[in-house]
């Protein structure tokens, strides 16, 4: 699983419902051995505590065996190319999980193996995993009808998923970016003030300072927000720093926790679906 | 379980015969598996084998699921407080063992927290497991009365929590201090010629070069146990370097290997003992 | 397991006959709860993928426990002696898997460990495993009669390990120093024309840069190949770089990612054979 691009209407059902499918699955004894006796693989390649932990953690609510691959251990020391990593820990295991800092990198490692590899957020590409949690988040709300993303839309690989996933899913997605350069290219850029009153859900993001851009400070605070609906969400991938006001962190209408809370649950609905649907060809 | 302050007589005694304790509750089927879909979260800031690998080595053999969080790997690189870190970390396990540089980060995560935190030491601040398998293998030498610490005491979590522990057990505890401004604030400072005929175990500790501190030179040789009695055991929470001299590495008289014995049964002792009083919460 | 050299060929045979003797060992429900309370520690000191995560993988595939000490986590640091890091971590668990600069570094840690130690490379020394996994594999090929090494000799363990492995076993074993300077001292060097049109298989090693040396430079290409048997095979222990042409990464000749295959089974078979030998004492 590399881009939501790749979902179907029914593999995101399969997903979303996946506390269903795989309870089911589970409680067939078949079904739970044969994922008992499968390995997964964590290959990290920039570093991540939440995306990284919830899938150790899905990996072990499963019951499934979990080979952690260090890279400060690994022959990426040796300069091995990513594509000879895939290949070699094919062998060890089920499926991979691939977090790697270039674009495309998970397709690059899914053409040289045989195993699903998931991506786990290649670069300033795409991060499924993630907008599949926040689509599970977002459905679990009830009545979103408008997803609202804001701050540094650019170099955001949750903006570029979740965004496609919620357009395929009938959602109403608005870009308003922190700065003129932090827009999409391919999207309408709006200012907060146009769409503050019907917004639904306010998806900020974080400046990325990890991808070698200057960060432009931003950050949402109370008042801000002030002619918003009551239901209002504001959901953030965390960590998050000063993008948004420490008034904030304890208040009733931050999300994070709730997208926190169903990571586990939803990479292990995520690994269930990937393996069953190899397990049928 | 954050500071030895905590730990009620029972509490202790319930750790200390933890073996019988956890034993019988793992002759029953139930409480087995309750344990074995538990998982066990290892979060360490700060550099350790022995804690690390004795609470890793206590999870699996208790059958728990392990899931360490490597530090190098988490989100501390892009700044997210300890705090944030523990609230991602209590959605994907059911107990966090938590080393940290800084005093009090123990409790500080477990405010936040619903899973129990256990301190795995917290800077200059304690170790309560540390302690509890050292009282552990002191009890199992059978008859001492008198503890003398000896060395750098001041930056010594062990010493603090040790000493505290062993107070409230009826043990008498005296501080040697290897210079003038390395001992305890609220405790009486001795010269080790005026203890050492009676004193039963010498604790010795490490200079605390890490803590940032110039580390005084002190040295425990064959020599400066000449007067002692022949049952004198040496302790040492490991590892050491020239705090003891090379010619007792091998000799009859030290303990250190004995205290990591107990490392793993007493670890486990502690982890039944949070899991169970959370589960009858 | 540290040298080659202790192998009876029964050891050999048990070893290769592996797959048998533990599918075996493993349909007996008794043999397989016995590995499974056992536990691995995966001690490197290194940086490598395919062991360690070979080895990871050969314990979970035997439902064994695994634990993995961080060397960046390690008492390493305050300058424990790998003497007592040993000692330590044999009360953590069954067997230790050691990756090591120093030679004779696994030899030094089985003297004061009473369970068994198993080589995963001794700096220039020797790397027993993969050179089991090397033999099992051109075993498997069928009839090879010559191996050939190629590259820098003088500095590699597998070259050390494998040519005395497969001199036991009755192999002819030709050496094709890439320079004068990086052959055996104690094995007559060839030149690759004298050789080529009957090798049957060409192992090629990597330039040694990280023991400190100078590489000298050195390239296998299909040029080299054209006067060999059809039927040659070209190993290499991964991760190549520059010493095996990129035109030969597709090449029906290429045998790496056999070897890779292998390695799991291989060392799942070395870990039965040495908790099975130590089960009998």
């Amino acid at each position: 699983m590399h881009s939501v691009d790749e979902l179907s209407s029914a593999a995101i059902e399969r997903v979303m419902s996946g506390a269903a499918v795989h309870d089911n699955a589970l409680s067939q004894p078949t079904a739970r051995d044969a994922l008992a006796h499968k390995t997964l693989i964590l290959l990290f390649y920039e570093p991540s505590t939440r995306t990284y932990a919830s899938f150790y953690a899905a990996g072990l609510r499963l019951g499934m065996r979990v080979l952690p691959v260090p890279v400060h251990n690994s022959s990426v020391l040796k300069g091995e190319s990513l594509e000879d990593t895939v290949r070699t820990l094919q062998e060890m295991g089920d499926v991979i999980v691939l977090r790697h800092p270039d674009i495309g990198s998970s397709l690059r490692a899914q053409r040289v193996c045989r195993v699903p590899v998931i991506n786990a957020g290649d670069g300033a590409g795409e991060h499924p995993t993630q907008a599949l949690l926040d689509l599970f988040t977002i459905r679990q709300l009830g009545s979103v009808k408008t997803v609202t993303f804001f701050g540094d839309l650019k170099h955001s690989r949750v903006v570029r998923s979740l965004s496609k996933l919620l357009a395929k899913q009938g959602f109403i997605c608005l870009m308003v970016p922190a700065h003129a350069d932090l827009g999409l290219p391919d999207a309408p850029a709006h200012e907060w003030r146009e769409v503050d009153t019907f917004t639904d859900v306010l998806y900020v993001t974080r400046p990325q300072v990890e991808r070698g851009k200057i960060a432009v400070k931003y950050q949402v605070t109370k008042k801000m927000l002030e002619r918003c609906k009551p239901t209002l969400r504001i959901f953030h991938a965390l960590p998050h720093t000063d993008e948004i006001h420490a008034e904030l962190e304890e208040d009733p209408r931050a999300a994070w926790w709730l997208q926190v809370a169903n990571g586990v649950q939803v990479r292990a609905n995520v690994l269930c679906h990937v393996l069953q649907a190899r397990s049928r060809l």
